[in-house]
């Protein structure tokens, strides 16, 4: 069973927790510099997420990662807010300096930041013409193999169409539901159990990352198709959960869109 | 769409964010002092809650708040357990001293503990000769409009009976269930959805705030109304923030319960 | 009504508090060095929860428990991750060398970890062979009853069958379900409804401690029987706190498994 050490941000620890519990992995969470070199040694595998990163969890993130790369453990990044803050984007930037990743996965803004190398407050904005979409789907899957081929690490961007890219190949992903915006987290979710999914499969970690963003998207899908009309988001976010604990490999393959690009 | 700066307790935030995503707004926590600065520039308003404070995240209150007040940007503050602590009662008074307040929004313990400026832990007890009720109402609005005279803030007093006042009229606001207080963090939703409704409403601050209230009463009535027998406390908060995300102009303007004085 | 102070983790704090709510309880959460002395004071008792730890919040429990002592107020250790990181071991070991513990509670490899005094990284591995079973369930509670000795605290080790022990007797119950192991957090629900029931009943700690494992236990039947065919980790959690909300008197003395040894 995958082992999964989480340093996420406080919002949506609880929802990352039962989603890795939910894909047959198990979460722990520690982000005390005195604390993480021990948990990360008993993993199989690293989450950062800097959501809400605060000086001592940033000092945290680094011993961790270093340990990992070490171990020779897997590590994602999950850059939330890159662009939209100095500390986020200088933060981010650093991880991806000092730290080997396996698997960088965030929305197309923080991977524009960290891409462009830019560590001003203004950062990219999520405004529409940035956003993949199926007018600019060839330029956004040659920068997400680019920026796969400069950094080594699998890059999954996630929005309405989903990327997940290696030097070689990118899966294009048309799972998942627009409502997947209205609640907090589904993104947290998706890197811990990016996580525990490449953990599982070492050897095949693009294809592992694919799995993963298909399983979330889906199970978005199937959340929403079994909404009340007097249910909403927090509803949908047990939901999603649950179809995440219920999937099994005739479901995901029924339900996967994808191809290969 | 408004975007809500959350300084907010780590025990309620996850509901809190889905609550801002419910009534169509986004939240962004960030409680780093090195952080809080550019996130408090690319958002709308800020929600202050002293929930969960410590060293650091106060030091983020009082930087956000400023930034706020230099921006021209609304603050509310929710002054949880002022009274029940000498640091809680003392940075909700520091915070009311440095920082100019659109919003204050507690129970009445923690209001009267601001109003009085005791700093001491004894506080203001919320036993049932501090409660708002039928028989002590013309006393209790008076406090109320007092209190934003003095300030400057809209003043929201929620219990059995809500009150909104500013420093001449107040909202007396008779929504909401008793089986909302066995629930965590309704009041903490409440400030992050107020929050958001007075970005959205600059120009109607108190009617603005107002609404918040309502709706959130008006979701608890309908949450209690949909559950079955086995449900409990887990179940009604997703009920009520379900019902907040279904919440329309028609619902709140059948089932608000105020009326003016 | 108890009022439970909480040092605990930011995992699962949010079903802490609602689980201490269902059982008629009211919970605060403090974590802060300069705030944690007052809460203690105006609380009844003190739940420690080492699942987050770190330097401020280690600091915020021995102040928060030496205050419990010198009040005469109940004090429960819920060692999480004992054995796994020498931070965890050495702290848990800390806090019961500098405070008198009314109730510890964990899995057998945190409680082994405890009773060893072996604050390496290795610490006990909750492998197969260090479960309770019915097989080795006499040293078991032997074990139990010793370390309760050795500590004056109720010893609670829950798994698939729970021990509660205190010098005398040990209360073996065999309520709860597998399916709660893919919900993060039962355990520190567990803990936190157990110091509710402890204030509540000082006299007969050790028969409050087993009745809120009762409780618990019976709460996961409960949720799990409730479950549909498309529900799963994220529904059951909310089942199970609703169950607590609904427990009354009845359902527990018809439910209830347990034989005294």
């Amino acid at each position: 069973m995958p082992l999964v050490h989480n340093i996420t941000n406080y919002v949506t620890v609880n929802d990352v927790a039962n989603a890795i519990l939910a894909c047959g992995a198990s979460p722990i969470m520690s982000d005390e510099p005195d604390d993480v070199s021990d948990i990360t040694s008993i993993c199989g595998g690293l989450n950062i997420n800097i959501g809400t990163l605060n000086r001592r969890s940033i000092e945290a993130m680094l011993i961790s990662g270093k340990r990992s790369n070490a171990l020779g453990h897997p590590v994602l990044l999950d850059p939330v807010g890159a662009g939209a803050s100095t500390l986020r984007s200088n933060t981010a930037l650093e991880i991806t300096k000092q730290i080997k990743l396996d698997v960088i996965r965030g929305n197309i803004s923080e991977i524009k930041t960290l891409a462009l190398g830019s560590g001003t407050t203004k950062g990219v904005d999520a405004d529409a013409a940035d956003t993949v979409t199926e007018e600019n789907l060839d330029g956004m899957i040659a920068f997400a193999k680019g920026f796969s081929a400069k950094t080594g690490a699998v890059i999954a961007i996630t929005g309405a169409i989903d990327l997940v890219a290696d030097a070689e190949k990118c899966y294009v992903i048309r799972n998942g539901r627009p409502e997947m915006s209205r609640i907090t987290g589904t993104g947290c979710q998706l890197s811990g159990i990016t996580t525990a999914f490449i953990i599982a499969n070492p050897n095949n970690k693009t294809e592992a990352v694919a799995a993963a963003v298909c399983v979330m998207g889906l199970a978005g899908e199937i959340g929403v198709s079994r909404m009340t009309s007097a249910e909403g988001n927090s509803s949908l976010r047990n939901r999603i959960i649950d179809a995440i604990y219920n999937m099994d490999a005739e479901t995901l393959n029924k339900g996967a869109k994808y191809e290969v690009r």
